[in-house]
């Protein structure tokens, strides 16, 4: 053992630069005191962004179940300060549905009663008919530690074969990158373009599928982040049809990354199920409790839409089936994630005062992330050669940064960008770009004191550095 | 697509019985209306246990902190029933320990006053001077989702050659089997005495090395799980020296699984790394809220203690730093989840009425837990060939049930006893058993008037069926 130990390479091989070297450096700093900013990951609270108070509330109260009799009693004594009516009643409603409350595992696929609230959240999301061949079913649907739970368990199902390829934008979010090394896939990398906000051409998509084919890979699946992470673009309608003509000349699965759907700051979007509708097209899709407008990423919650799972060949099961195995072996998701995506899915009853208060709350949340948007990009435009591309959706930019000096890298400048000003970004190498261009990505979430002090810093940062 | 998708058949090959075919004809059962008593899992909270109150009353002011302060002033107005200022003293510092609350992502090894504090537990476990070489460190500490989380990070970090191999005790929990044939690695099964009380001679580790060996097989880690799980039985020291000197011959790292450490009944228990001691020999500790007296198996939270670390070939990290990595893909384990790590590792400040109350409720749920092994136990030998070996631990007891009619396995009998009452358990070849052997794993969680009505059944259901 002293010789040290042989690790597996697909291991050692993962890359996640969200929490890569940047990042640890930063810390570093903190450790000596200096000022850090992490914009380097979507992590609302970290960064002062208060929880929905509602929400909380429930949840506090699903833990410590006491306590809503005894809210009941205060509320009944007129005592001023006891939670709303509405808050007792969701919890009451919520451990009731449970039957086992927070302390249980549940089903390996999650609580049904959530599940079923899901279903019925996606279908009226989508203006589909619950119950209707186009509805979305419980029974496919499961629920995850955070989206990324998911993404996982598809991945590691649909590569079955070293020669097996996933379909992945670049840039992309690492954990798509990460987890088909680690399952000893190929990442095939097709190229949205730039400079038309990030939209998506039939050629975009076909030329690398018929380069890894020709490389004798098997693509299984094609990712779509909408809106965009790393990139924070929307996708327009045009693009998505195209990803579904492609997915069903070329027999792809989509993974549609939607976590992002409440972000999109008043523009339009669609979901790939509204896209696809009945047609017989495999649809893994994602969400998360980690953004919108709540942004509770400790909690680990998340779900998994399956649609028109395909049978699995040489057996009687489908894709669900298989989904629902891998999640067994993890027992089940933390139920508080759980319990957040019921909430994510439901809301306090319309017409309450606790209602008006959670959708001030709200709009308040996303109007200030609208603002910061624009107020960083605006500082954007003060730097020499830099370019922000797409409609502003998710909770980040993605500026292509122009030339740099001779010899630099995007990582050489968000390092010298960190040191001078305490911001953490992530370069855009670590998401991939197209060659010869250079990016990082900056979570738009900083108090707006913070982005006017050091923006300008940044600004005068770069036009000295390149 | 419509001809079907190939699937991974590591994924495929999966199995996990707890989950398997017994409980998924126990939820038809349940379905139809009939009773079930779900012993197949250790899921004590599904079972009626309670949980501990100090726990739930902090986890809910974490989650609404501005209970924090109205709780303080309920006290001062004098109301009884405002909660303990042990309860909001605890909250408050947690969260000022935390800076980020629940809704943050945390660093990816969990939080660091979390850290700290299983380090502290640890070393005043094992008495062990904190600090010193035989201390544990908070960097070798990894909160994870639940205890099971860890375990797959160890396994598939080790599994680097399809003839990569794993000893893991025959029955063992199928977590193991299953990762291990995910991971493509190859489990081999040493068998403890069950006659001896599960117990371990040198033989029974050396025989399937050597067999092991001579296949091509290199045997890189040892399992072991200590209580025992599923045979519930307590590892005496003598089998642990022999684990810790074949680890040492045979250069593998020891996989503790120490879940069940507060499940001793009040027999000795020592940790594989008090046995260690600074013997350089890899160590992989878990431990998990799930068990002992708190039961919190929904919140899955745990940690991974390594000690040791080796070195990995080929780079200049170890594997603590790997292990961080492929923490890092997932962002961080769930936060309340780590919350309950810390209460687990802590509890109320000695003294106190919440004290008071606290040890009451551990003492409680231990006891009955005792009571209820040892009733089951009484019944067993009204049954005609049940012998059932070992010191009771854990929460599980591990019957053999003798011979068999003609023909029949031991998930046959555990479907016609689910059948005639409702009693969920898992057959023995879920979990492996010697050849010729028949056992099953029954949790010994339900309610003492459940047992006391289901086990005539069982006695009436065995003596009539054998």
């Amino acid at each position: 053992m002293s010789q040290g130990i042989k690790v597996n390479s697909r291991v050692l091989d993962m890359e996640y630069a969200v929490r890569g070297p940047i990042p640890q450096r930063a810390a570093e700093m903190a450790a000596e005191g200096r000022r850090i900013i992490p914009c380097n990951i979507g992590n609302p609270q970290a960064l002062g962004q208060q929880p929905i108070r509602f929400y909380r509330q429930v949840l506090g109260l699903l833990e410590d179940s006491a306590a809503i009799t005894r809210e009941r009693n205060l509320r009944a004594a007129g005592f001023k300060e006891a939670l709303g009516n509405d808050v007792i009643d969701m919890a009451a409603a919520m451990l009731d549905g449970s039957r086992t409350g927070t302390g249980a595992y549940t089903e390996s696929a999650g609580f049904r009663f959530i599940r079923e609230a899901v279903a019925r959240f996606i279908d009226s999301r989508d203006s589909v008919v619950s119950g209707s061949t186009n509805g979305s079913d419980p029974d496919s649907i499961l629920l995850t530690d955070g989206a990324s739970g998911g993404a996982v368990y598809v991945l590691e199902a649909l590569i079955s074969d070293p020669q097996d390829g996933i379909l992945v934008p670049i840039p992309q979010y690492p954990l798509y990158s990460a987890t088909i090394t680690r399952c000893g896939g190929v990442l095939v990398g097709y190229h949205p373009d730039e400079e038309a906000g990030w939209a998506l051409g039939r050629d975009n998509l076909e030329r690398p599928l018929k380069a890894a084919t020709e490389d004798g890979v098997k693509v299984k699946a094609i990712v779509v982040i909408n809106p965009g992470n790393p990139t924070g673009a929307l996708l327009d309608r045009q693009s998505m049809r195209e990803v579904v003509d492609v997915a069903r000349e070329w027999g792809l699965a989509i993974i549609a990354d939607e976590v992002y759907q409440e972000n999109t700051y008043g523009q339009e979007w669609s979901s790939f199920a509204s896209i696809i509708g009945d047609e017989p097209i495999p649809l893994f899709s994602l969400h998360s409790v980690s953004k919108g407008f709540y942004g509770e990423c400790g909690h680990r919650g998340g779900y998994l839409e399956v649609r028109h799972a395909p049978p699995v060949v040489g057996t009687n099961l489908d894709m669900r089936d298989i989904l629902v195995k891998q999640a067994s072996v993890n027992l089940c998701p933390n139920t508080m994630g759980q319990f957040l995506v019921h909430l994510m899915v439901t809301g306090p009853a319309e017409g309450s005062e606790t209602h008006r208060i959670f959708l001030e709350e709200k709009v308040r949340v996303l109007d200030d992330l609208q603002a910061k948007a624009s107020m960083i990009r605006g500082y954007f435009e003060q730097m020499t050669g830099v370019e922000c591309f797409g409609r502003t959706g998710a909770m980040y930019l993605f500026p292509r940064l122009g030339p740099l000096p001779e010899g630099q890298t995007d990582f050489d400048y968000c390092m010298a960008l960190l040191e001078k000003t305490g911001l953490v970004t992530v370069n855009g190498a670590g998401f991939g770009q197209a060659p010869g261009t250079h990016h990082l990505r900056m979570a738009f979430l900083p108090p707006f004191e913070l982005i006017e002090e050091v923006m300008p810093e940044w600004v005068a940062f770069h036009n000295g550095w390149v």
